[in-house]
């Protein structure tokens, strides 16, 4: 049931002179819809304009985005949404000329299975994350590192796999951000450097903080991972899944981790927070 | 008179699902088609088949390849012929499937004004390359940093702009390589941390090791482009530009750009070097 619209057009098409293809120009959102509410929409729109400022793309506004979505998703209750914006069609080699319209693809997507509650496995990519501040932090289309790593293994045992910057600091997952429980507080890699400031991690910064919870954004090499007791996954799609089973070191789901599952379920349920389609 | 084919097919379309929109999975060539005769192809199908190799994409193969462009140019006798291979269309999330069917996307365009022969204007760059050797050398489709490397400038008297890594290392232009006369010897940037090892500049590190000229491949840090003595810059649509203006150091045209220039041209004449259609 995937489905697609194109600047708002009902369309699996797309012009291949766009920059999205040529070079990667672009950036993307995926939003979870559930029981018809766009999760954390508000967060997703700040940093895809957030994205778009850095990269000098239009940002097309969360209107004509929301009103495509509204349109897309019909009747549907639970969905995956994903949502790509491109600095539009055409321009000489790298260059953009100043009069580029943004492309806007919103498509649809069943909602994959949700993992295992109990916790998942999690293994240590190979591939590494190069570091660059220009790009760190927003969700833009050059994703060739993210798809190295997912093809490094293929046992549907294994969820995710962690990956690390070329100079050996942990970032996230292929595709979630990563938070431990280390002693007395919650740690969580920055993505100053490199990786996806993801709104998942967003949400779950803000709770714990507003909570006065212990909460570190900072630096964890490789045998720092060794140290931690609890460790969770999250993203956009699944929210928390705790880890239970690491390529190095032990972590095992607890207290700390079932404490933001519940604080993330709460701040989750409050229907204010999403854009929900009547 | 920009024209495409797509897998073989006259058309200007493409699944949104393709995985090089939606990730940069994949890889891209640009020829300089000659007088009837695409220029080195065999290096650019040899760097083309590595990438797909390096990214493990299943390389279509040359001969498919070139009958699309000779299907392509009609009677088209001189023209910019780009390639792109992307891994296919579809996958769930950044993993592939294993089946997947590469898209081959042939498309033709105007030859560019040449750069004026006695030479350009280059500036230097604020948006830094990133290191990672798993993507260095291959010319893939994550080219963002070119993008926003590109946009610094709009001056039409600059013609280039030297690009750094994030260690300080000069890479290469934003769509070209780069070579000095340092003293003694001719000089070119590494490719082996970032940047894409040029097929003309391999045509012209070939020709000059051929000759026992002295050539190096070698670190150059920003302070060390106030030292050299001669720059050119090179690729596969302009061959080999001199440059009489540098944000920073002194260079100029002289004998050892000259001598560059008569050799690469020689090289070129041979009809043997390239594809040329009856």
């Amino acid at each position: 049931m995937n489905k697609y619209l194109v600047n708002g057009t009902d369309t699996e098409r797309v012009n291949v002179a766009d920059r999205g293809l040529q070079y990667g120009d672009g950036l993307f959102e995926t939003l979870r819809m559930s029981a018809g509410c766009l999760e954390f929409a508000d967060r997703h729109w700040r940093r895809l304009q957030t994205g778009c400022e850095r990269l000098g793309i239009a940002f097309p506004g969360q209107t004509i985005i929301e009103n495509d979505i509204i349109k897309l998703v019909e009747q549907q209750q639970d969905a995956v949404i994903k949502v790509i914006i491109t600095r539009g069609q055409g321009g000489r080699g790298y260059r953009p000329t100043p009069d580029l319209q943004p492309t806007r693809i919103v498509s649809m997507h069943p909602v994959p299975l949700q993992p295992a509650t109990e916790g998942v496995a999690v293994r240590l990519s190979q591939t590494r994350l190069s570091i660059n501040p220009r790009l760190a932090g927003i969700k833009h289309l050059n994703r060739l590192e993210q798809v190295l790593a997912r093809q490094e293994w293929s046992d549907p045992g294994v969820y995710e796999s962690l990956m690390f910057d070329t100079a050996g600091r942990l970032v996230c997952g292929t595709m979630s951000n990563v938070f431990f429980r280390a002693g007395d507080r919650y740690l969580t890699p920055s993505v100053e450097q490199c990786g996806i400031a993801g709104v998942t991690r967003s949400v779950i910064l803000d709770i714990l903080e507003s909570r006065n919870m212990p909460v570190q954004v900072d630096t964890i090499k490789i045998d720092d991972i060794e140290q931690v007791d609890e460790m969770f996954l999250c993203n956009s799609v699944f929210g928390i899944i705790p880890v239970r089973e690491l390529e190095r070191g032990n972590p095992q789901p607890g207290q700390w981790t079932g404490d933001a599952i519940d604080l993330f379920a709460e701040t989750r349920r409050h229907k204010e927070n999403h854009l929900c389609v009547e």
